[in-house]
């Protein structure tokens, strides 16, 4: 990662306490977002999860979750020159998908991928904004592969250490700009 | 708009009928997102919105509302080398926002956006996939007015002329790069 990219992140991911609920510190990428030059050097550095050592784009497509993980997954698969492939909320694609349920804190959430989104033995870099608990990770991975693809990689701005995101995803290589 | 942006357009921008529900034709821009050279010609073609003749950037912001309007707009505000402002469904920014309400065809929605997002005299470019009623963007013009800030323009990829969305943002100068 870029000396820029680390800058931007200390500078411009801010910390709001008390969101969205007292006792909880939330962390708030709209700063980033607005600074051209600092968000263009995240774009870079999430983008290198799709690249080789020397910088050969070794996937096929970027995957991105609805809706922050739009933010980023589109323009780093502008930046690698591959497909963008959205993953959704249920009920918002419109044709053939495959589906895949996980578990909330209250509930459950389902998310979708259209079925010929992915090809068989396409090499997919899944790209959001920060790893949780790891259920849009892990489901996401699940779509992929139901498509007949496989996760290669994922790269997220932000880990939050103190939840089980990494136990959820196994073994998928993961690349986190940020860990707290 | 170049050449290959309307090819991309025309080839890559699907009519799925009955979606969501019978009689209604959706226009399905997954294809387009899927396709590199595409998807970039594309958000060159919107980001067109932000220049002057000459081909000088005459914004000083870009906001996308959630959530396809995220995945052209973040690349466009990059394209532009201005800042990217999300805005999104109510509870969702977590500072102080203004919030503005319009009615959808069954009840209401609430966009919001934070308040300090846009500096007073910032020129704004409005970056959506879809004008359909214009309701979302109406609401985006008097979020960015309540800021300080000044709508200058707006581009989309789709304009559905068999709806109102031109009377309902009355002088607001849009580019579509597709009716129909």
């Amino acid at each position: 990662m870029s000396e820029e990219a680390r800058e931007a992140l200390a500078r411009l991911v801010v910390d709001v306490p008390d969101f969205p609920e007292p006792g909880i510190v939330f962390k708030d990428i709209t700063p980033l977002l607005a600074d051209p030059s600092g968000f263009a050097a995240v774009v870079a550095a999430l983008a290198a999860g799709g690249r080789d050592a020397d910088g050969v784009v070794v996937v096929d497509k970027v995957v991105g979750m609805e809706a922050r993980g739009f933010i980023f997954a589109a323009p780093v698969a502008l930046a690698l020159g591959v497909g963008f492939v959205p993953v959704r909320k249920a009920g918002k694609l419109p044709r053939a998908t495959h589906g895949v349920s996980y578990a909330l804190e209250y509930g459950e959430a389902t998310l979708e991928l259209h079925e010929d989104a992915i090809g068989a033995g396409d090499r997919v870099l899944v790209i959001d904004d920060v790893l949780a608990t790891g259920g849009t990770v892990a489901a996401t991975v699940q779509l992929i592969e139901r498509c007949g693809g496989v996760a290669t990689a994922a790269a997220m701005l932000l880990e939050l250490s103190f939840l089980p995101g990494r136990a959820t995803i196994g073994d998928l290589p993961l690349t986190a700009l940020m860990v707290v």
